[in-house]
């Protein structure tokens, strides 16, 4: 693919998770996808998103810098949200909270195939004046 | 800049940073850079690299994933060193510590005018399996 068709594949995935188009999740997520160096494929993918949207009803996902350069595709995403209880771990409860993950895709066959993302986590915890307890 | 000059670019950026050579930071680096939305300058800029490196002196930024469309690029960095104190505000000292960084730059005049980055502070956290205190 050409930056530019990688531009609008990309487009088009942002567009299916905010529409909660599950059923069209395959189009653009691959079969074996790896997820953070484990393999949770397709169905593994899908329930970590509807678990989201589960957790964050009014989740939405804007991208806010874009860099596509095959097979890799870079997003910078902004979230600015009300989760519903726990986020991360930590009790937002209906809170607003605005933060961002920086994400990394290889793109194969076609299809997402390999997510390296970092959330920062930390902003979510600043926000709600908590401390970040891991593990 | 075209992705292969960017790559170029960024590849000369990694060396400066890998060998230190804090005089030829503005080689790479605008004088008005700004790091995760804040207006730092070259001089602050350098202050943090300096100080990177005397609380880790084994500091090396190895490029994982690397994706250049202009006037982006964006890099997946890979850590592996024995900070001295504490990293994060987490006591490492000296333990070995494997983490990532996910981050964009914005190229502006030939220079890093822009730097939007997530470090995955939580996985220090996990290794040396402490609390993340936050603010």
């Amino acid at each position: 693919m050409t930056p530019g068709a990688l531009r609008d594949f990309y487009d088009g995935y942002i567009a299916c998770l905010n529409a909660r188009d599950w059923t069209a999740l395959g189009d653009f997520v691959h079969e074996a996808v790896r997820y953070n160096e484990e393999e949770v494929g397709l169905a593994g993918y899908r329930a970590m998103l509807e678990r989201d949207v589960l957790d964050i009803p009014d989740l939405s996902f804007r991208v806010e810098w874009l860099a596509c350069e095959p097979p890799l595709v870079a997003a910078r995403l902004a979230f600015d949200c009300t989760p519903l209880g726990d986020l991360f771990g930590l009790p937002v409860d209906g809170r607003r909270v605005r933060f961002h993950e920086n994400v990394f895709y290889r793109i194969d066959e076609s299809r997402i195939a390999d997510v390296r993302s970092i959330i920062d986590r930390a902003a979510v915890a600043a926000q709600v004046g908590a401390l970040y307890r891991v593990a």
